[in-house]
Parts: C-alpha cells; structure tokens; sequence
C-alpha cells in the first residue's frame, strides 16, 4: 500500500492558497528587499544595498587578536556555513594578510574567567567586498559570528549575506537558562546541543542545577555515595562536568551550578544521612512537590562537610557564583527535632526562616573561603546578608524591585518558566524592568537580568528540546534587545526562521513530534495523526503535574509527543483575525479555513483507527471527537459570517459552548485553536429570540 | 499564514483509500489473527490462541544463572516496554522466587570473550500466564529479549505478547556490519545507536575499519602522531573504544578491529613517514581511490612497530581477530623503490603479490604473539598462509566458495555493500551459501556468514543511519534466518515496521529526511518537496562518486536528505502491479495511481518555488520538470488501461524515451517510480501504424 506516498502528494495541493510570509522588520532602515531575520534583534541595525556573496572562495582571518578559543569559533562558523551552503568553503582561518570575506578584528581574550562584566559588544558591517566583525572581547566576536549566520540569506541566484551595518550590545548582562537535571537526568549530548542553541540566540549563562529531591547528578570524589547512592546510576563524571564547563566557555557562556541547599536534599541523604535533620531512613524521592528532608544547620559537621564539598566543585567550576538554591523549605522537620529546637533557642532564633538565614550566613563564609560569591532564590533574602550578593527571583517584579531598592543585584526567572508549556508571547511580554517603574538609575543597574527555566516535572532526555526550544529564543531576546522591541507578530514570524536554524544543531524540538507520532501509532503512515497534532498542544505544567506527578511516569504519551505553543497556533490566530477583519471580502482567508475545518472532520475516523492500535493514543479519543465538532463550528461560524446572514437564535451560546468543554483538561492536551473559534463565533450575528 | 497547517491537514483526506496491510507471515502454524512482524524470521515458530497482556504488576526475573550483563540486558529490555507501551513497569529485577511475567532461565555466562563459536540459541514460550525464555548463555538469552520486544502488540485493549512457541538459532555464526570510520569519523552516539540497532536484529560482529588513506582513528599512546597528525583532530580515545567494546558485549556484538595494511595507509605516513615505501612528504588524502602509499615490509623497524601497535590495540580490543585489511595496494611505490626492489630479488619474490605475501606472513607472527587471529580481505588469500585464519571476501561467491575449498574460513561481503545505494531487495537475495552449491558439507561449514558493509565516500555523521537502516536489517535476517524465507514482499513488509522500531533507539533513518528537507528548504512548510521526496532516492554509489568524489565535499545536498530504497518504492511497484492483473476492474488501485500522479503533477510548482530560494536545491530542477512528466506518463498510461483503448502508434516509444530520460544521472538523486511506469507503459495495447 503507498499511503505515505499518497499523503504525501496530496500535501501540495493547497500551497497555492498560502499567502506570503509578513516581512515586517524591527530594523532602523531597511534597503528594498531586506528580510530581517535576526533573533535577538540588534541594538542597531541598517541595511544597505548590495550583498556579500558566498562562494568557493569565502575566507575569514582575524587580523588582530588571535587565540584558541577565537579560532575555533570562527571555524565552527565555517563550518555552518559550509553546511548551510553545501558550498566547499576552505575550513580553517587564512593568513592574517589575505584579502578575506571575513575580517575579525578582536582587541583582546576578554577575560580569563567570564563574569557577568564581559564586554560582549561588537559590530559587523558587511559590503559587497566583504564583511568587517570587530570586538572588543573574543566573546563579542562570537555574538558578532552568530548574527553572521543569522543574516546568511539564498535566492536564485545564491548564498548571499545582505550589506549591513550593526552595532550591538546587550540590554541584560544575565541572560541565563536554567535545565533541571536533578528531577530528569539529562544527558551530555543533549546539553551540549542545548549550550549550542543558547549561543546561537546570545544566552550567556547556563544555570545547571545538579541536585534535587529527585536525584543528585554531579560525581563527589570526597563523597561517592552522593551520586552513588543518589542518582540511580544517572549522574556526570567530574570528566563531563569540566567537558561541559569548556564547551559553554568555547560558546561565551558561563556555568552557574546549583546545589539547592537546605531543602530540596532527599537525595543526598540516601548515602549521607548524618547531614538531614530528620531521623531517616531516606530514599530518593519520587514524587514531586515539597519535602520534608532537610539539612541539620546545627551540626558542625555539616558545614565540615560542605566546605570539602564547595571546594570540591569550585575546582571544576570557575564561575565567580555557586547557586546554593534555599527554596522551598517547610521547616517541618526543623520544629520536629528537639536538639534543633534547643539551638534555635539558644542562639535566638526565632523561626525557621531565622534559623535558615543563619545557615545562609554559614554557607556564605563557606563560599567566600573558595573564590565564589552566593546566589540563591527569593527566599534567601535577608538583610543580614550583603549586597555582593545576587538573587534570583521566581517571585515577580515585585520582590525583584524590593532586592533592588534594598542594594541587591537581581536576576528574573518569575514569567520565563519554560515548563509551564505557556506562549511565546506570554514570556516575550515579560520585562525585568518595566518602561513604567518607580526605581532609580542605580537601582535599575541592580537588575541584571534574567533567567529561563526549565523544570524537568514533565521532561526528560527525548522530550526536553522541545519544551526549551525554540521559545527560549524569545526570552533571549526579551534580554538582549531593546525594551522597544515588541512586536509579537513579527517575533513569531522570526521565531519560526530561528527555529529551522536551531534545528541545524541536531536539536529535535521540531523533528520530536513526528518520531513521537509514528512510535505512537506503529506505523509511518500518519498524516491524520498531523492533523490532529496541528491544533493540539500539552496541558499546561499544573494540569498536567495533577494527573502525572511522579518521576517514574513514562514520558511517551501524546502530551509529550506535542511542541508547546507550535507555530500553528499563532498562524490559525492570525488567519482567524485576518479573515474577521471583513468577513465579506475575505475569499482567500475563508478558502483557508474552510479548508482546515474540513480537513479536522475528515481526520477523525483515520485517527480512531490509529487508536484503535494504539492504548496510549486512545487516551485522547475524546478529543478526537472533539476536532470534528471543532471543525463544524468553525465551517458553521465562516458560513454565516461570509454570508453576512444571522445565526439563528440560541446558536451563539449551543457553538460558545462546546468552545468551553473543548477546553476542558482532558488527556494531557489541548486545543490551540479554541479562542480563535471562539472570536469567530462571538462576530456572527445571531436573530432576535422569536 | 498556515501552509503547514493546511498541508498537514489536507493529509488525511486520501487515508480511506489506502489498502490494508498484508499479513503474509513465513510461520510454520498461525493462531488466527497472529501478525508476524518479526526481522530477522526465527528458525521455528508456532502460534497458540492467547495473550500475555502487559501491565504495571509486569515484571521479569531471572531463575537461574545471573550476572551483571544479564540483569542489564533484562532491564534494558523492561525499560524499552515502559516506553513502548507508556505503562510504569517496575525497571528492575523482581526476586527469584516472584511469580513473574517473564522468567528467563539461561544456563551461564557463556564465553568470557565472546567468539564466532558462542551459543546463540534460545527459546521462547509466550502463554497467557507468562512468557519464559531459556538459553544456554547470556548472548542467546539476549537474542530471546529482542524475539520478544518484536512480538509485542497492541490493540485497543492494550499491549500484549500473542501466545507463540520459538526455538531459534542463527543458520551462520557471523553476522557483521562494518563501518568505515576512515573516510568520515562516525560519532561516538552514533556507533552506540547503531550497536543497538544490531543488536535488535541480532547481528553479532562490529567490524571497525579505523584506518585509512583519509584519516586515522584511534588514540595511539605508543604512537601519538597516529591520530594526532593523521585524523584532523577526529579520532577515538582508548576510553572511547573500550566504551564501545563494552557496550557492543554488552549487546552480544564482537568489535573486530580493522588496520588496513600495507596500502590504504597515507594517514600513517603523515606523522611517521618511515613506515613508508615512498619518499614522502604525506598528507592526509581527501580524494577517494586506490592511492600508491603503502607500508614498506622490507624493513625490520616496520615490524618494530607493528609489534608495538599491535599490542596496545590487543589490550583495547579482546575479540580474537585482528583484521589486517590487505586490500587493494597497487604496488606502485613497491615497483619505484630500488630498495625494496632489491630486497625481492634476495628474497626470491616474483612480484608484489609476492611481497605482500611476505609482509602478512610476518604480520601473522606479530598477531600471533598478541593472541590474535588474522582476518583480511580477498587479497591475502595465498596457500603461504595457515588455515585459521579468515578470508573476508569482497569479489563474490566463487572467491568464498575457493577459499573454502582450499580449507579457509571464509566470510561474504560481496553483494552487501550498503554504500551502493541498492534495494534491501537485491542485498536480501544474496545467500553466503546458495541452495545450490558443490562444496561438501566441510567446505560449507567454513562459510561463517557475513558482513554488510558500509563505506563512507558518501556518508557522514548525519547521514549514515540512513544509509545503513533499515537495510541493514535484511543482510541481518538473510544471515540469521533459514535460507528459505525468502519472500521479498514480506520482508518488505516487516521490513517497514522494524524501521520504526529501529527508530526506537534514536537513529534518524526516517527523520533525518524531514530535518534535512527543512534545512533546505529553509522553511516548515516542505510539502511539495516532500512529494517530489517521495519518489527519489539518492544516486548509486558509481554516479555519485564521479560527482562528488571527495573528503571535503559537503554532504547536504538533496541526495544526502533521501533515503536509499524508501518504503514508497517497493509500494509503488506493488500498487502498479497489482493494477496491471486488471486494469479494467482495479478501481481502487486505478484511483490510487491517479492520485499519485495527479499530485505529482500539482507538486511542480510549489518545488520550483522552494528552489528559488534554494541554490541547493535548485541543482535538481530538471528533476522537478521530470515529476511532471512521470506523472502525465502514468495519467495517460492508465486512462489507456482502465479504458482499454489503443493508443496511437508511436505513443509507447515516446513515452518511453521520456522514462530513458528520466532514469539518466542527473543531480545526483533518481526516481524510484521509473520501472512501473515502464510496466504500465509496455501493457497499453497500441493501434497499428496507419
């Protein structure tokens, strides 16, 4: 049977209806022709006319500054360029007195260990005779290198790179992202992927946070039985911790481990129980959520023990911050030990936030006797620690403005939760610092920047590059470019060119729904699978964590196989007000709908039938019901509104209320197109009740 | 805009016309319902009414011998059904004495280095009650864990192993795949994945080509200028390669590690040009061919070092062969050095051959004191050499049947050299031993097996999963299974489903078509590419090699994106034979080729589009012209047939000089429809000449 073939072919069929990518530019002047595709978009930018052609010939030198790590950033960029080309460019950097297309001009290395103070400005101005890329830092080339690709374009005639002028530098110095690797383990090779796309979007911090209740993933040569009794056999070599550690550095990102401390420690007290406050015994915890094991903060031998601990890993991370976490202790087991109690007593203190601030004044001494300065999460904010300091918050503006005006350097992950399978928009209009907001300029410098996060509750090795990429991008940006850079369409419509270009790093936020389809149906024959999966998201983080809360629980149902907010969504968002905007006119719009709302009903009996093969896609039948119903509102809702005549009454309410049940939580996904049909249905006019 | 949306949707329309699958099994007793999708076929099968259904209480023990391997191998498995089937299984071994879903009983460990004479066998009773697997060592019971990995089902109650009685064991001992990781370094992930896919189909032997005129690949310690001079950086460590022993045993694979010597060796000279017969100076050769540096065997000090090579490389790799290579040394530098030319007049040596005979014979020495067995292509095959070792055979049958006429064990590579880019169908109707054959029984016992055999001029990193699976797994069966199953639409049809299991593992065979066809494109929306796709493979191994002969030369090209033999091939040709029994009454089969053709035909301008912005794609735009024409071929073909009119005289001769055209090298990739068309072409009546 040639299904696949089948379905293939007739894909083409409606091509011709698609209209035009939007071409809108965020760009200060643009030459005719121009495509910006920029992902984070520059501080400046203006184009010229004219190109720098890619040919055979393409050489690069660096005609100032030279060193290791600047080569082979310049002979990766090559290499992507030999790749994206398929041109045979030489792959390796040309005396410094040839006439090349690439001249990389670097003042100096930058700094020996990269701080949250690296210059990483640069400018790239690119002629029909070639392309000049000046630094001040190799870290600022490598920016520079990566707007390069970025501006890489093809038409008939060729490779081509556009003349342009840019200036460019960050908005945020802290431009992070944080991956969870205690709740999942997450291998080296899909970091190493996950390190590449943070720089191809300017991300320069790698928040690593190495230990939870769920699994403790770094290797302790002084205590072995942290990983080896905490991690189920999923943990990194110190090997694997430096290779990542040079990779990052060899990308301009930093490394910030996090070893969360005092909660959060289950896993360490499996083969270290004289550190926990409570009795034991302790196993690696496989629910989620929070737990009462707790470090004993009244031992000297658990600051004995951490000392060797941070000096331990300072060896391995030269980063001037170890992250020490401090979230999320419910102090149960503090009041429930009687010797803890007495300490509290006798040292005056309080409560259990109390006794926690004396525990973070201990650490700080800790990490000051090993080079690093302490960052934590909101709740280790106290004024008993100093202003050297940094805190992250999960909180929100208002506990980042409250560290600021108090002297505090301050970083935002409140709004850029990756897990919480949220918009790209929903981030993307989240800012560390306000246009409107009350601080000072000195205040405001105390905002450093922020961090993605990605919580690995719902994720793991298969599925996580989807949940980080490509809306991570967006947060990247949000933190790199001007405040003013805001428009949401034209963030998506680049979003989806930066999205392809992640891709060429073997990321497989893209490919993953596809393999996931054809594992789950058995067969590769899946196009009604597409169909559904096109208008279908997974539920969000809390809806999810309800029905799937365990560490346990296999991550290879639908949900998992579905991209969060996939571009479709927004397309069908746009399409829906395109078309809503003179319904009567608007033939070419209502041939697309019409044509989607026809293809959700002819999908449904193939996509039983692929059920009916498969246990795990049968959880979500009852969605597959309701594509169909999807489908007949939407095609009843076009054929009023195009028609200009009025629903009968009642109509309004029976369609807006199979809107609401499609809306429902069910089966660990949801619809992307419900509030599009919704809008639809809210224009039709309906008859006066008779 | 929504083209992707729209194209994945439109999808679904043509499903209700696909034909079901064919359940052909090559089972000896079939309950009813039982579909056989098991590759490679094992010797003996029966089915019973019944079903093992798989829960979360699933759990599996083993009763008798245990060992870490075992246990590893045994979870490994539980782990592969907790993710197939969604269902959080426990991923452990329960105590002996549970009452248990699967029970595997294996005798011992089975050899300590595993050879070509471990026992392989095993058997596998699957009843409603449990399954239970028995062999007699650890290598065999993992064949039985994959049996039963392929025979999970599921239907809309559930997953379930059908109820079957197998007793299988491998007709040959040798069942090999080797990649050639000298022409283009293979990743340490990619090796993994590939190991797990032989595994799967139960291939035994990992043949490492590590060295070659274009690169050295593995870490000497003796000889740091191996690698360090002659891989451009891209070579194993020692770790890498006992991480990949180890992980190949722990999968029941041997690793016979290649160095191919005298000839095929300019990556050696480089940094130890003494070796050579030449005067040097050499580089590391990027074109591909038959190349005149070659060792030079008159002098002591090359043994010097071939003895100390020989023993680092032994402590690494335990197998008992070491493959020497042996193949394809012109003689040249032999012939040009007066030297050497005089050191074969003393020595009595008529000829190269000669010498080279000479050489192998002191390499025997060397091999032998290390405790290893010599291995080598045709080439070293003289009576100078002792029967124990093995001939590898790459000229075909009548070589493997005169070497083991002559006493020498012999394995077949001829005929399974995957890099050609041949059908699974033609590698699947090579035999090592054909039924008809006039060896004695003796002389057919030295046939040992045989080996696929994956070169890499065309293939790289990303691409060569694609190029090895699933084809692989039909050499894998042909060498596992008894000779007579042999039915090329059955094994077409497991074929299909053991790819997506292979797919399983991570390997991007399927996938990596899409990804590349995107990155391309430059864009989400493939769909007309994915048409054109549908009906191209890459060129033979011969056309491409003429075109693209070279180290440096990008491997991104659409050639690079096809999969060799796609499963829309063997479809096609099925769909239009089927058609062709009775045109006139094969309604359904008629619709399906219109449809087909008629999307082929639609697809030509969304390709043209594509390629505009496309300078790579747009090498293959007569390829795009001639979808057209391929399809009005057939339209015209089947009106004739369904109608059963005449043509007009000279329309069949037109129309076939249009499939010459067609089947012309060109842009490296050609159509797999060609062929049936032709058929349809040939059978429409045509009226005589007026």
């Amino acid at each position: 049977m040639i299904t696949r073939l089948l379905l293939a072919t007739i894909l083409v069929i409606l091509t011709a209806l698609s209209v035009a990518p939007s071409q809108a530019t965020s760009s200060e002047s643009s030459a005719p022709g121009f495509v910006n595709t920029l992902m984070p978009q520059p501080a400046q930018l203006s184009t010229q006319e004219g190109r720098l052609t890619i040919a055979p010939s393409f050489t690069a030198i660096a005609d100032r500054f030279r060193d290791a790590r600047l080569d082979a950033a310049i002979v990766r960029s090559l290499e992507r360029i030999k790749a994206q080309t398929a041109i045979s460019i030489p792959i390796a950097l040309a005396a410094a007195n040839t006439q090349a297309a690439l001249v990389v001009s670097v003042d100096g290395a930058g700094e020996t260990i990269q701080s949250a103070g690296e210059d990483e400005s640069y400018s790239l101005e690119v002629a029909p005779s070639g392309a000049h890329l000046r630094a001040a830092t190799v870290v600022g080339a490598m920016h520079g290198l990566e707007t390069l690709q970025q501006l890489i374009q093809a038409d008939a005639t060729g490779f081509f790179v556009p003349a342009v002028t840019i200036r460019d530098t960050p908005r945020f110095r802290w431009r992070g992202l944080l991956i969870d690797c205690g709740r999942h383990f997450i291998p080296v090779d899909v970091l190493k992927r996950t390190l590449d796309g943070m720089a191809a979007v300017k991300l320069n911090v790698f928040h690593w946070h190495l230990s939870e209740d769920q699994g403790f993933r770094i290797e302790s040569k002084a205590f072995p039985k942290l990983a080896g009794m905490g991690s189920d056999g999923l943990f990194y070599t110190q090997e694997q911790a430096r290779e990542i550690v040079a990779y990052a550095r060899d990308r301009g990102i930093r490394v910030v481990p996090e070893f969360d401390m005092p909660g959060h420690t289950s896993a360490w007290f499996v083969g270290y129980p004289d550190l926990a406050s409570g009795p034991g015994p302790f196993h690696i915890e496989r629910e989620f959520g929070v737990f009462d094991p707790v470090m004993d903060p009244t031992r000297e031998s658990t600051y004995k023990f951490l000392d060797t601990f941070f000096g331990e890993m300072a060896a391995i991370f030269p980063d001037p911050f170890l992250h020490i976490g401090g979230d999320e202790n419910n102090g149960v087991e503090w009041k429930a030990n009687p010797r803890i109690q007495n300490f509290m007593r006798e040292h005056n203190l309080k409560d259990t936030a109390a006794l926690q601030n004396y525990f973070n004044q201990r650490l700080l001494k800790l990490l000051e006797k090993h080079g690093k300065r302490m960052i934590g999460w909101d709740e280790i904010l106290t004024p008993d620690l100093p202003q050297g300091i940094v805190v992250q918050s999960w909180r929100g503006f208002d506990s980042l403005a409250g560290g600021a005006r108090n002297g505090y350097n301050m970083i935002l992950s409140a709004g850029y939760y990756l897990n919480l399978i949220s918009t790209a928009a929903s981030h993307y209009a989240v800012d560390p610092l306000p246009e409107v907001n009350d601080l000072s300029p000195e205040q405001q410098a105390r905002i450093l920047g922020g961090e993605a996060c990605m919580w690995t509750e719902q994720a793991g090795p298969q599925t996580i590059d989807s949940r980080i990429w490509p809306r991570a991008a967006v947060v990247a940006e949000r933190l790199w470019s001007p405040g003013n850079v805001n428009s949401v369409d034209d963030m998506y419509r680049r979003l989806e060119v930066e999205s392809l270009r992640l891709e060429a790093f073997g990321l497989t936020h893209i490919s993953h729904e596809e393999v996931s389809l054809r594992q789950l149906a058995g067969t590769q024959q899946i196009g009604p699978l597409q169909v559904f999966a096109s208008v279908l998201e997974p539920a969000t983080f809390d809806e999810a964590f309800r029905q799937h809360p365990n560490q346990l629980t296999p991550l290879n149902q639908l949900a998992d196989a579905l991209r969060p907010d996939p571009p479709s969504r927004h397309n069908f968002e746009l399409l829906t007000h395109g078309y809503l905007q003179d319904p009567a006119s608007r033939t070419q719009q209502e041939r697309e709908l019409t044509a989607n709302f026809n293809a959700w009903i002819a999908a449904e009996p193939g996509i039983l039938r692929l059920m009916a093969g498969s246990p795990v896609l049968a959880q979500a039948k009852p969605r597959a019901h309701q594509l169909t119903e999807l489908g007949t509102v939407g095609l009843e809702a076009v054929s009023y509104l195009s028609s200009g005549l009025p629903a009968a009454a009642g109509w309004k309410a029976q369609k807006l209320a199979i809107l609401d049940e499609a809306e429902k939580p069910q089966a660990l996904v949801r619809f992307t197109v419900v509030q599009p049909l919704r809008d639809l249905v809210n224009a039709v006019p309906e008859a006066p009740n008779k």
